[in-house]
């Protein structure tokens, strides 16, 4: 069975959107940023993508080691700060064209109140002992991060306080007004070094968001806290199965759980002093577990293609966690396909969901189509470009037959087309067909990367007076990026190409 | 319509097959070497295939500036050898892990009895105004490259006299007692450096090489003059037509097109001073013009297979006429695809060519199947590798399906599949949908390298008792490359590939 | 015996310097420009010194292919462009952050009036036989250039007509008529193109330039033709003397040879048409043949440093003859340190003048000292940089003292100094140490890379309430640069580097 | 005041001398070789040194992650190991040409029998609490390495038990006995898996080494377990002092120092059993501690010639404790300048330590020369290379000039000298200049960089009927690498050194 679309663009119609998809990305803890192969997977991922920022958890944990303290003469303890590894990783990351949107937290053990820990890395989640210990330390990162890198560039990075503390798990007790405490203490801090920080929060997850964005405003408002944004995050699947060491799940319906995310723009409107402030998912992916298998197939890149035609309409930005299976939440990973959140396996391999961010790096210009299956914008120049996906959230395993009509005139054009599918961009099951090696040897590596690329296409086309008709196959679960461009034919002296398939001698 | 063929191989088998593909490419004149161009397509071809020597014209051309002269105090003309430019491209080829196969030739113009010239590039084809400044500069030669690079690295450079010297265009007059002449004193040059030196002519090309050839083991025998190996060239198409820039013609029948190399050998073997001989074939391709669209098809990747196939049953070499498009012999190309003899066009992108040849480069182990459309081995471990492909000559444009049965034992088995063809890599069309821009922009380039790459498959397989099946569909001209390997399959603790394909949770 | 100097710099001294350096450079014939080694060397030369323009001969002869014919069904020869090479050669210009000043010349042979050539390259000299082919050929150019780099860029790029029209050599009897009926057509066919395209001559050399400057600029007065800028070479040695493959010579006293440069700009300046018109020095060097073994010393590079200093007083650029050793004119060099004219020798190796301009590239701010053996400048930030020399051209091996003091406020200071002098990077001696291999190992060229670079050392020092001393000792023909920098001292805690020195425990 | 000493060398001289300096290297703990600033300092080690082992602490900490469980069905605690970071560390050694020489330690947290851990990275160092658990996870790695990496290779690998349990610090209480049970346990447990794997012990450091190893041969003899080389480590400071950060403190004397070594030696060879059996020193350095600016100097560099020219003479390897700075045994630096035992800074910059090394590689031949300050060979081919030093322990800033007669027949030489000292390659003096600045900027490491290499020195050198003369003058601390080649001097046509020199027309 096959389903069938028709697609029919007009002259002259033009339709909101808002391709905010490079502004952030997500990445496993800070300290992983020392890795080599987090590195190589980053540089893959600026290379073709580009994000402008990225942002993850565990700047002040213990391994990245800013927090340092020692006895004074007269036995008391005074802290010093380490910017050793920061200054690497901060190298690292500029050079690759990336700057931080920087996320306050955890706790370092030295200024903490007490050891609970959240994640296999053990970061420290409790309140500081003394509030002014803490927001001495931030203040000492902001005046070391401007005096090396400059107040022009590092003004222009957000500043998140902590990390989803409407959890128990991510913050002790998960309790709301210590958060509220926090935040105070922390914006008015960063504020005092430089008023130009843009700082926001509350970074919440989904569920109790309700409760606690409307709280966290009503706190702002009330004590005049500085707030420049708003965070929270958003994850499309059910609670997932356990098994080994994997978790299994199934995805939200997209509509359905794109309406959870409306709550948030509604909340912050319904405050005069906050309404139409940006609003940053600091984090999204369709599952919230670093391994569940379903982040490594192609129905998580349509999925994703999906969410990425329509997270801009009421979001400043919105920032997949994570770019890189570089990743320890859970524990070190002990296959090569373990369902990391990562754009890239380890070993530098593309999954399919990398190229629909790639896919969309290419979405500059006008749209002028946007549905549950495509996405299509024309540049300046009157070429279009476009996204269509065939996504099979339901298992059943039909091909997408889409015709597209674009408007123009009589002209000479170049249809290219990038597939990627089950069959042609595929890397899970050739690691499956290789017999799932844990880890992969250079030729494996070697082998999966020629394959984990989309299979391009080319075709000549002539349009009517007034249009020109596209058609595509999308197989279940295909992403495709199209681009239509006017050429000019001509042969060079001599030149048949015609003779050459007909082997006319 | 499609054609279907099954092939059985049986336990035990084990077929005569010498692949001998690595041993020698061919090369655009020496001068071209300097060129980036030449060396970035060369690093490609060494990077990915890996010869292990490379022949071409040129050697003692004026560009290369090895022959010079002054006058001394009496108004003497003296020679002096100018090894710059030699070295220069000699460090370049051992770089690459290339070793030259040195054709000597043409003549420096200070050397040089007339000033009948070949090619665009005007070398000069006439007999040496005296023979012995002609062996004084060989011998100056040699005598620089064992000091450069060390008699044991040297003595394994095969020498070959001249090229083509039964045409007219490549040696004046055709003449066979003057190329006699040039053998006899150069042979003897070069032993005298060293006796273990190789040398070999007379290098012909098809046509009158019957005479030829006989004549000249002739004229060795009597003279008694050192003699290592034959060499001749071999091409397979029909004469050409003209039209503009470029030249059109038709292959000829495989069979009968071998036919012609087989008198070669039969002429050495009725010496019984010269029986079993090495033959090099120091030139083949399918047309002998550098202008020919064919060159840049999947039909010519296709016919190439099957000529790799069989040319090491009687020949010690075959060195594929040219590696590359830096080449001028015709002027210098107009466009980026323009038929010229490289297995890699202009802008490092490689031609279907290229990757028959990166095929066959695995083909190490036991030959157990060879037929018209299949070369099948086997390697010491078990595994399997093969290369098949739809040769479509005749333009019939019909389709192959392959039945192949191999001898194993119950196993499980991963078939990976690289296929070339006309769809899934196929430079000369992406570029012809383009418009045929006559050179690329930088975004063109990258977008053909994108497409100018085998598609991968990978397929889990279990054998029977007995042995496996595996089938496969050639599109025309596809030339398919395959390894059938053993794995252990084993699954990390919880993971299942089967629950991710359907999506339980 | 020793020559010592002091140098007072009064606070707030500003003195006119225009530096240059960087608008252009000069290179090898076209064609070469496709070498490997050649972009090696010019990638190097860009790394570290960074040149805006390039400007060579040969555009329009025979190896760079641009000009093409056939017969037409009539007979008729038709002309036909072929870009291939001008477009790799602008590509890799382009790649390295270069753009041509374009000289038009010499003559493609099929287009040529005569014979005569000039160089072992065989340029064409000759009038074209027919000026209307021979703009056609320019503005086809020009269309291309504009059509594939954009008109943008393209219409930057300065374009010259011929080079050194007076000398018999380099046109057909020094014919100054003929030369003003080429400029004549080629400035009109241009301008055709675009207008805005910058056009210029006569491009001639030292000697005959005050008759044919004037008369150029009367006849183009007269003529009323476009005219932008002027364009003049410069040489700054004797008459050399030839010995085998080498010619020695001597320099001129620095001042008396820029009088000669002078009598360009007065003459110009003399029309009131022309008045301050820019005049580009489209070639300079020390001497004016590439076997001048002067070329490859440490007293070329303490030369250049002073002709640094000036030149940019008069003209609006001026062009290093030439940037690397892949040169030609006189034939292919037979050893590594020849005396070519480059400031990067075979193998890529800088020679000592390569760093002259490294230093100059460095001295930006406001000039506070120029005198015969130093130029000194202060940035915008307070800190001092300078480049100082011991030019010693009468061999008399005097070291040079130099006491200098700058104005300042109590500060600690870091003084860098980058020193290259004939002991300390001296490739030219290291290669004669060697034995004067004709050409270099690998071994040996990473031994002169390494030792080819200059000599860094660091002070601390600290400058009275008023000024700053420092002091230097120049070699003979060093070329010494410094830097003076402020600094924060400031230790971690504990850290006592003079603890470290005295080796207390 | 300045030091002189003749060095005589008569013709026919041996001395016995025996270069294993790149046996093997030291490391901070294997988790850091994720990094990437650890990988870029041990490619520049490896590719100018060249190392053939590493060894390093924390294989089996909680961060490297093999030492993984869960719990069964019935509750029951089960072990599975995780090799993901293992195999990432091995490739990228193996990567770099090295392999390991596997240090088993410390304590898996799910593992140990108590919670005393070493180091800021807290490795835990008390018995296992079930010996059986300990060794099958040995066995375990043992068997996927070999699997991964071939029986071939990884049989090659040594392997060691544990790291000084002499010290409390780093074996829980020093209990001696205990020690011998797990190397008894391990040992045992190595050899079945396969018996060609080679084991040793007891790794300990100096002090308390005479009774420890009497008393575990005594063990390993009585027990007659496995044994196939014995290991301790080797430090040459005193006690140090702290301030701060930073620990500073004196060298012993060479001769002293090196007679504590003779311990082990003397003790294992009055065993019949052991009697001449390898003894591996698997740590050496100057001092024992990571924050001792000692290491940063050219006087530790000399040392280290020192040390280098003698400990070959009674141990079959000794590694210098580390090859680079990343390392946190006492946490992570605060700057990049610290006094780490690395020989190559944070940054990639090479300590003058490095050299000492990259100086010793070079010393293939047969030794004709042993001092205090020199040591010389000569090669197979006649060539001499030495290294020099001027060791300075006692800080009397003295020179020390060295005259050196070597055996030579008449012959044209080219002396190679490569100096380092405190004056031409002085990192540490450097940074202090630029105000010790903690973390560089990428101008500041391309400075120190271009600073901290050798000064290259030539000359041209004749020898007499019997022997060539060779002086050098070393400043304090200096160590100097010279290569006195014979060259056969030919000049080009017409070129003349003499004439440039002189500056003759």
């Amino acid at each position: 069975m096959s389903k069938a679309k028709s697609i029919l663009v007009e002259h002259g119609i033009e339709i909101p959107f808002h391709n905010r998809m490079d502004f952030c990305v997500g990445t496993g803890r800070m300290g992983l940023a020392l890795h080599k192969e987090y590195y190589e997977q980053l540089k893959l991922v600026q290379n073709v993508i580009g994000f402008k920022h990225i942002r993850g958890h565990g700047l002040f944990c213990d391994d990245m080691a800013i927090c340092q303290s020692y006895e004074d003469e007269c036995g008391k303890q005074v802290f010093e700060y380490n910017f050793t590894y920061v200054d690497r990783v901060m190298d690292s990351y500029i050079s690759l064209g990336l700057r931080p949107f920087l996320e306050l937290g955890f706790m370092p053990e030295k200024m903490a109140s007490g050891n609970q820990t959240v994640f296999y890395w053990k970061g420290n989640v409790t309140p500081p002992k003394n509030y002014n210990d803490w927001t001495a330390m931030v203040q000492a990162l902001l005046h070391h991060l401007i005096e090396r890198y400059g107040k022009e560039d590092v003004l222009q990075w957000p500043i998140e306080v902590w990390n989803e503390p409407n959890l128990k798990s991510f913050w002790k007790d998960g309790d709301m007004q210590e958060y509220f405490k926090l935040y105070e203490y922390t914006a008015l801090a960063v504020k005092e070094v430089n008023p130009a920080f843009k700082i926001g929060g509350p970074a919440v997850c989904g569920g109790t968001d309700k409760i606690w964005i409307r709280s966290f405003l009503e706190y702002v408002r009330e004590r005049k806290l500085p707030l420049d944004f708003i965070t929270r995050h958003h994850y499309a699947t059910f609670l997932p199965e356990k098994s080994g060491h994997y978790e299994y799940t199934k995805l939200h319906d997209l509509k359905e759980s794109f309406k959870l995310l409306e709550t948030t723009r509604e909340i912050v409107d319904s405050f005069d002093e906050f309404c139409g402030m940006d609003i940053h998912i600091t984090e999204f992916n369709t599952s919230y577990v670093p391994n569940c298998p379903l982040h490594d197939t192609n129905l998580n890149a349509a999925y994703t293609a999906a969410m990425l035609s329509l997270l801009g309409d009421k979001h400043a930005s919105y920032s997949y966690w994570t770019f890189g299976d570089v990743f320890e939440e859970k524990g070190v990973p002990f296959t090569t396909f373990h369902g990391g959140f990562g754009m890239v396996a380890n070993g530098c391999i593309p999954k399919p969901t990398f190229w629909t961010f790639a896919f969309y790096k290419q979405l500059q210009g006008t749209c002028i189509h946007r549905s549950e299956e495509a996405i299509i914008v024309q540049l300046p120049d009157g070429n279009y470009r476009g996204i269509l996906w065939n996504m099979d959230v339901n298992y059943t395993d039909e091909p997408l037959e889409l015709e597209i009509k674009l408007p123009s005139k009589h002209a000479d054009y170049c249809l290219i087309s990038k597939t990627v599918d089950e069959e042609c961009c595929n890397p899970l099951k050739l690691w499956h067909d290789m017999g799932e090696p844990a880890n992969l040897s250079t030729e494996q590596i070697a082998l999966l990367k020629e394959h984990a690329v989309p299979l391009i296409k080319l075709e000549s086309m002539v349009s009517t007076e007034l249009e020109i008709d596209i058609s595509f196959k999308l197989k279940p679960n295909a992403v495709i990026y199209f681009e239509l461009k006017k050429v000019e034919r001509k042969s060079d002296r001599g030149y048949s190409y015609e003779r050459i398939l007909k082997g006319e001698k």
